[in-house]
């Protein structure tokens, strides 16, 4: 499309993020078997390898949001979430082996659920605004799943047990 | 500090955060006022302008965190907010000059919330953790902030008068 910047509109825009958040998850879908290697505890290994069947979903939920927008599914770069990822592999390099090995790794995953949320729910608003409904129903499905996944892991860092086993171990290491 | 990998602790992880989190509002004081000259709605405009003021504060507040450790203010690259960053201005770049400006202005700088609300919510937790009070209420203040300024961004996407101004423009402008 030969549209010069001063005639793009909010259409372009949800086309460009479409196109940012499906790089996005492919990305994480490459990166999460290497994150998963590391992981300790069993239930946090347990739940990332949920996650990354879930994010195989996504990827062709995506493709089924382009194919609504009667186009082929396409990727621009997305910088953010190449700099998310290269954060959380220097994150787990540096921490993997120590007690504070899962702590690192669900504070590196949690970045990535937090930017996949935002853009999800962006998208989906937009998707509303447009008067996108088939889309907008896509959207919502994938954001439910990013909310629950990061519920997840926020109770495994917090909730008693898996404390004693991620949070708390380190904690008591470092005092 | 020579401590090999094995033996890294919460604490380390804390302060290997920190260091991120330095690096990120940093960088975010010197991304704001290029962001800012390229908003039309005055209500974002102000809106943007206070955060880079609060920002500032942040910074300070940081550098508190450090004092509070025995610590100097420190940096580690971060690689995450570079991303979203670039990202960000790669947007605003393509849209600045079009009805969705606005809009993808907006969508930028909730990436950079987004980012630091989750960073913010873990070393709080962590700080919390460890049982550092006086760090864990300097951060507690930081984090209510962005979840504000987070807020304030989605209601200037959102509401009545606002969407006239931003999404409603670029959305009627798409139709």
């Amino acid at each position: 499309m030969a549209t010069t910047s001063s005639e793009k509109t909010l259409k372009d825009l949800f086309v460009h993020a479409l196109k940012d958040i499906y790089y996005a998850e492919n990305a994480i879908l490459k990166a999460l078997p290497k994150v998963i290697s590391h992981v300790k505890h069993a239930e946090l290994k347990k739940g990332l390898t949920e996650h990354l069947h879930e994010t195989e979903g996504h990827v062709k939920r995506l493709a089924d949001v382009f194919g609504e927008l009667g186009a082929k599914p396409a990727s621009v770069r997305c910088e953010a979430i190449e700099g998310i990822l290269k954060e959380g592999d220097e994150v787990i390099s540096e921490f993997a082996a120590s007690p504070a090995g899962d702590a690192g790794i669900i504070f590196a995953c949690q970045a990535v659920e937090h930017y996949e949320i935002n853009r999800y729910g962006t998208l989906l608003a937009w998707a509303k605004e447009l008067k996108m409904a088939p889309v907008a129903k896509l959207l919502k499905a994938t954001l439910d799943e990013e909310y629950k996944a990061d519920d997840k892991l926020t109770k495994l860092a917090e909730s008693g047990e898996n404390r004693e086993g991620i949070v708390k171990t380190a904690a008591s290491a470092a005092a």
